[in-house]
């Protein structure tokens, strides 16, 4: 599962690389709203691909969401493991709360 | 790093859950559609906080585009470690394809 | 205002044509989904244009919006009639709602 | 197919009433980014419902992409004559693009 944090660190060295070898350099270079219309248009081709395309298909469409994700989080300077760990903030909050369903 | 691991089996463990005390059984009660849905819907604010938003609500966003991207992946019985091979065959490739471009 | 009627029309006489001399055949021919998708991205453009991008962008992507829905409505056979009178519709409910809103 | 400048009148005659009597006035006083974000949800609840939904929710669905397109251009002063006539000057070019494949 080092992947993600793998990937961060590659997105994050490749920023500042020439536009003309690096994609993710291209990315940055063309400017925030360049990335995020990339996650959006990851995320509806993901959506499609869940509804009516193949399981090969959805698994490439989801590799494409977690790293236009993380290039735009990167863009933001915002660490991965900032996104992670409000995962893990509300897995507790909800944790406690299926408890407290489960007792009613 | 392991939170996603983590998060994933807890949303395959409440899959079958009743969805009155939980969140993730309702959702996959409902249906792929409005799993799908979510996806799209969060993706879509992940966006517009990127571009108009606080660092805050886009930590926020991007925690529920990872959440309901890992729902709609169990949903159709794809382990997330899929999602990640797939993306580590791709560095590879791009690894290679970055120094070839080098070369040049 | 008679253009998207006009617009619907030539939908609708290019849906079977050769896909090589017309892309609304060649978006019908690569079916629903690859329609569905378009759509979809051209929201993503719209909303990036409207917080991050001129004016002519938001005027060319609201355009490709427009064009894509009907694509897609016409790919399903509903008339743009049927989408007008549900306007139509609500617009006379929204109406009462509001005068309730107001008496209270 | 009068409905669309007449939502636009109704939607501009709105746009400053107070936000507890009206959608639209509410839309706007929550600002652009939310505006656009509807217009994204709208879209994704289209494409799924076009792809697994009934027709009924699908008329639905694109009734509320043109609302909050329309929302969204009325915010930002652009009026739909000017979306339509540059979907006019587009279908004039694609004319003449489709007699110059035809002729080919």
């Amino acid at each position: 599962m080092d992947t993600l944090s793998r990937l961060e660190q590659t997105v994050a060295a490749r920023r500042s690389a020439d536009p003309s070898s690096s994609y993710v350099a291209q990315l940055n270079h063309r400017g925030l709203p360049v990335m995020a219309r990339k996650l959006g248009e990851e995320a509806v081709e993901t959506i499609t691909a869940a509804l009516a395309g193949s399981r090969e298909e959805l698994v490439g469409e989801a590799a494409d969401v977690l790293f236009h994700l993380i290039v735009l989080l990167g863009a933001k300077e915002i660490p991965l493991a900032e996104v992670l760990a409000e995962l893990d903030r509300r897995e507790g909050i909800s944790g406690l709360d299926e408890k407290a369903s489960r007792a009613e």
